[in-house]
C-alpha cells in the first residue's frame, strides 16, 4: 500500500507545483532577493523525473515580466510553467461577456488589454498595492453599487504578504472591504480556488494524489491544495509564522525549513 | 394600553434622539446644505415638553468644530447635547490602560490630546477618508500584528455615507479589512453598540421604551435603537436607499420622507 504520509508519499509523485514569492524568493525594493538554496532546489526538480508548474497569486506584473524577473534573479523558469491569476480571470470575463472595472497595479493592466473596459458591469481587483487608494477603493465601490447585479473579482484573497521591509496587505484585505461596503461575496481567481489549482493539474496531466504543493501561505497554498486532494507543504520562509503550526482548520502534510530542504526529502525518497 | 406602533406610540414618547448627517443635513464640501426642513423640526422638538439629544457616528471633526459648523448651517445645537464615539473611545482607553496607534482624521485627533500614544497596544480607526491610504492602514495593520493580543477599535461600522457629490466608503469597511488581515473581531464604540444608545437614554434618565430613534441609516440607526427597547424610524433622505424597506433582518417601526415630516407626525398624536 502507498505511503501516503510526509515525506514517504514522494516516492509515488509525479508533479510538484510551487509557489513563487517566499518559496523562491523574497519581494522587495528592486528584483527582491532569492532564498537560500531555492535555485539550486528547482534546477534538481527540472533535472529529477518529476513534473514542475509554478502557481503564484503575483498581480503586480504582467507573467512575462514577473519571470523576466525571476530569470534574472537567477531561476531556470519560462512563462509557459507559470499559472496566475490574470490570464485566469481574462477567460472568465470573456467566457461569460463581462467588461471590468480594473483596481490592478499599474504593471498588470496589459494583460487585460484584449478585454472591453467600457460601460463596466463587474470589478477586478489584485494587489494594487500602494494604488489602494481612499479614492481607488471609493471608485471601485461606486461602479458596484450602481450595478443591479453587482459583481466582484479577487485575484486572489491573501491577508498580507512578505516583503524585505515587512508585511504588507494583500489584495484579500481589499476584497473583504468591498464585499462589507456592497453587501455581496466576491468570487476568488486565482489560489485558493479548486478551479485553478485543477487548471495546473490538468496542464501537467496528473490526478491530484499524484501532485504536491509546496507554498509559505498555509491557508491558500497548502489547505488550497488539500482541498483539491493534494498533499500540501508549508516552508518556514516568506509569510510563514509560528503560529501556523498550529492553526485551527489547516495542517500542513508536512513543515520544512524552506525549499531547498523540501526537494532533498522529496527525491531522497525516490532513490 | 399603550399604542405601540408608529406614529401612534408617540403619544407617551418621553424623548427623541436624532442621527445628524442625513437627517439634519447633507455633508459635503465647506459645511454641506441643511435638508429641507429639518431646522424648522429642530426648533419645533425644542419647544415641545420631549428631551432632545443628537447621537451621530460623526468622526471627521471634534465635537466643537462639528457643533459650530451646524450652529451656521442654523441648527439650534449644544456641544452638551451630542453623543459622537470620540469621547466614548477616550473614556474607554483610560479605563482599561490602553494605548492608541490612531488612524483617524487629523479633524479628530484633539479628542485624544489627553490619552497617551506612546508605544501603542492597541489601533483606534475612525472615518478617516482619504488618509484611509495603503501605506497608513499597512502602519495600523504592523502595530496590530506585532501585538501579542491585538485590539482593534472601530468608531462606528458603517458602510458608507452620503456627500453631496456621492456615497463615500465609511470606517465600517476598513474595520472590516483589518479584521481579516489580522484575523480578529474589532470592538465598536458608537451607533450600533448598545452602551453607546444607553449611555443617551441615561443622560436623559429615560427607560428605552420612552425614546424614539430617527435615522438615515437602518442598520445602525434604526437596528441598533430598537435592539436596545427603543422605537427606530428611518428618514427617506442621507443614505437612505429604496433597498432598506425589503431589509432581510431590520425593519423600521416607521418610513417617512424627511425630519419634518417625521417631527409633524409626532407633535400631532401628542396635541
Amino acid at each position: 500500500m502507498a505511503d501516503t504520509s510526509w515525506p514517504g508519499c514522494s516516492k509515488s509523485l509525479k508533479g510538484v507545483i510551487l509557489d513563487l514569492c517566499g518559496v523562491l524568493y523574497e519581494s522587495g525594493e528592486g528584483d527582491g532577493v532569492a532564498i537560500p538554496g531555492s535555485i539550486e532546489a528547482v534546477k534538481k526538480l527540472k533535472a529529477s523525473d518529476l513534473q514542475l508548474r509554478f502557481c503564484t497569486n503575483e498581480t503586480q506584473a504582467t507573467r512575462e515580466k514577473f519571470v523576466a524577473k525571476l530569470q534574472r534573479l537567477g531561476f531556470d523558469i519560462s512563462v509557459s510553467e507559470v499559472f496566475s491569476p490574470a490570464p485566469a480571470a481574462v477567460a472568465v470575463l470573456k467566457e461569460r461577456g463581462l467588461r471590468p472595472h480594473l483596481l490592478v497595479y499599474d504593471g498588470l493592466l496589459p494583460e487585460f488589454d484584449s478585454v472591453d473596459k467600457t460601460n463596466p458591469n463587474c470589478v477586478v481587483i489584485g494587489d494594487a498595492a500602494e494604488q489602494f487608494s481612499y479614492e481607488n477603493l471609493n471608485e471601485a465601490f461606486s461602479v458596484l453599487i450602481d450595478l443591479e447585479n453587482p459583481k466582484l473579482f479577487s485575484l486572489g484573497q491573501g491577508r498580507y504578504y512578505k516583503e524585505t521591509d515587512g508585511l504588507k496587505l494583500d489584495v484579500g484585505v481589499y476584497m473583504k472591504a468591498l464585499e462589507y461596503a456592497c453587501d455581496l461575496k466576491a468570487e476568488v481567481v486565482g489560489k485558493p480556488s479548486p478551479t485553478f489549482f485543477q487548471s495546473v493539474l490538468n496542464d501537467m496531466g496528473l490526478q491530484p494524489h499524484e501532485a504536491l504543493m509546496i507554498g509559505d501561505d498555509l491557508v491558500n497554498d497548502v489547505g488550497g491544495a488539500q482541498n483539491c486532494g493534494m498533499k500540501g507543504v508549508q516552508v518556514r520562509t516568506g509569510k510563514y509564522r509560528p503560529s501556523d503550526e498550529r492553526h485551527s482548520t489547516v495542517m500542513a502534510d508536512g513543515t520544512v525549513d524552506n525549499l531547498a530542504q523540501a526537494v532533498d526529502m522529496i527525491l531522497n525518497q525516490r532513490h
